[in-house]
């Protein structure tokens, strides 16, 4: 993929975060990576999306350093260049403070599958990831941030493929996809999903998970070489 | 009716899913039957309702044939096709995973007629319609998903056009009426009385049902011979 | 006024329903009366909004008969006639099923005033009216709606005009004002104040209500002799 | 700065309440204060927002006489005053009515910090200040509003630039910051944080504090000598 093409997919992706309702303010970043160059484009810091251009995104490397760019890249960068080079396989990573799914992280509560709209993009329980101590706060906030995230994942043998969200205790949902315009359809995905728990558990506070045929039958007709949704 | 006329209905009735805020990304499906030549025009599979128009949607046989259309049908299309065969008095279906209804199909709760704007489109309660076993998903997932809905309303006795509704356990919603355009009306209606629904309870858990002589009023004023709702 | 100009203030009215978020699909309707003709501008039934003109709005007498109009009028029309004849001070009339004002009708749980949100509109709790029995729907029941919410408030020594709203059970709110604008505005603080009413119950279940002095101040500084909120 | 420049921040700041969604109607105004002259640029009473322009906002000094304008200032424009006085280093002021964050008002209960969202904009709990007795409400209803806000932070040892915000019982929030868009971005940020408090309780009533060192780290990520959020 051309670097070019990768920033008009950053570009679109992160104004995805203000129209479909997952941002206030500029409170989001997408990114996208190239992995035959090692180079990732993400967002700028601060900068309103309605203002955010290809040209002013900025193409920082896996060892975190900017390659591009007059703007300084979002503070959250380190976080996503822990996440490229923890998950070989991912593409793309959205972080946002969407509302519901900042309510679990902010409550630290798993959002078990509980139905169909869950198990067609998460395979299992969106974890919680332990808010780090004040040593790994004070050294590097933002990188500790993706390694304690791939620690979680690794501890309890998560394939981050098969769940790519997670909710970092006190803060807030990071998600990640095949590339950057998943990793935001996953983060759609996450934000109702985490509405409809809420929901669900006042309808029915001691309801059970979606059995584990139907969990297998929704993620795998979307996922994986047997799947029949969408087009060729 | 002519197909280029249903092609043009269906299309309206997949926009306004998004125009309705029933739908997030491609989550959300309509179809309509033209009852003499027996076929109906659904929408293509995860195709973004920006990218629809009246020449990609597909047309489909009662045996499930694609007779026109070079897109993947709905992967819903069996439900469609089982619930066309099933209730040969309905003549759109419309299945989404709009966020209230669908925390009922997820709690598996019924919605009783709590009110008028219920009892306008709803005559009783919604039913839950109960998930698929393990060798009915593995045999035809989303036809006897068709199959159990029929079966829930024969069982129950319920007539599918006066119920236009059933919450799938674990799964969404599924509405239908006389057209394509009409069984989203209904979606929008069950959408909001799901939410209303959630809010009463939590106002009052104990409340009654509608009285019976209200339902009939407003059911009847809107449906039937005696309807003088709208213009004539 | 001129009916010309009833008109378009009945449309505008009208129009604001579907912008202030209050309805959907048909579900809501706005008239405004001429006192000295006696006559009122009514949407037609089942129309709409963004069909409507000002000259397919229907014109009624308050005797109930259509003056001038191709269409029926809202089904709701004898309500309305029968709310002008009651309160002669009223000179507009709004009735929604908006979402959460609705809650409140459905769980037939009164309004209190919570706060300065409300004590700008409504001075005191906002009632629920009773349902209708067999014979009140059998004989004229969208007039008796209307002598419902009439004899609610003479029984309790209500002024219409220091209370332009109501709940009515199992159905949906009622709203007035001195013109038609001014009863879909207290429509539109009904809404917000009944979903703050749900939020602050869940935050403080035994909350007080908002001291008679505030109510007094907040009241006043917007309605009466020595209000002094907004322009001459 | 000139009067004409802050004359545009602040017309674009009083837009931005309805383009953020944190009014309705006219419920809510926004000013901004030149300090070398003292004068602060206020919305004008119960106009909408779609018919301000630069020029009909309105100027008033700090003994709280209107210097330009042929409009009536916003009733709520003594409270303005005062707080000007009281907290010397704010340069804008909000106030409101919206949804969530007036639930918290209402029901009289502090919002904690519950997470990074929070500690972004607001360093601890946001304060209740306490509702006017009697006296207060008959001999200056709005300007004992600012000064009851005032004596809250005082006496409470609460520093306004690092708290820029507060509830006031039974009514409705007031933000500020260092400027009149700050002031805004601070009501965006209060009415989500008090969406996400009540969501978080509801997963998990007894939920702790955000640490205070990831607080700490994050509220100076972003303020302060040190801050290293956004653009140089």
């Amino acid at each position: 993929m051309k670097l070019k093409d990768l920033r008009d997919e950053v570009l679109h992706a992160n104004l995805m975060l203000e129209s479909e309702g997952l941002v206030r303010l500029t409170w989001g970043n997408v990114s996208g990576i190239d992995r035959d160059s090692g180079l990732f484009v993400i967002k700028p810091s601060g900068v309103p999306y309605s203002q955010l251009t290809a040209e002013n995104l900025v193409i920082v490397d896996l060892e975190g350093e900017v390659v591009e760019g007059q703007l300084n890249p979002s503070s959250d960068t380190p976080t996503h260049r822990v996440l490229y080079n923890e998950f070989p396989e991912i593409g793309g990573i959205t972080h946002t403070h969407s509302v519901y799914a900042t309510m679990f992280s902010q409550a630290g509560v798993e959002l078990p599958c509980q139905g169909t709209t869950h198990a067609d993009h998460f395979y299992g329980s969106v974890p919680v990831v332990r808010e780090l101590n004040p040593e790994e706060v004070e050294a590097d906030y933002e990188g500790n941030t993706g390694t304690a995230i791939a620690e979680c994942f690794r501890e309890r043998g998560i394939n981050p493929m098969e769940m790519p969200a997670c909710f970092q205790k006190y803060h807030a949902p990071f998600t990640w996809g095949k590339n950057a315009l998943d990793s935001v359809k996953n983060s759609v995905a996450l934000e109702v999903c985490a509405q409809m728990g809420i929901g669900t558990w006042q309808l029915n506070s001691d309801v059970a998970d979606l059995p584990q045929h139907i969990l297998n039958k929704h993620y795998l007709r979307k996922h994986g070489p047997g799947a029949y949704y969408g087009q060729k």
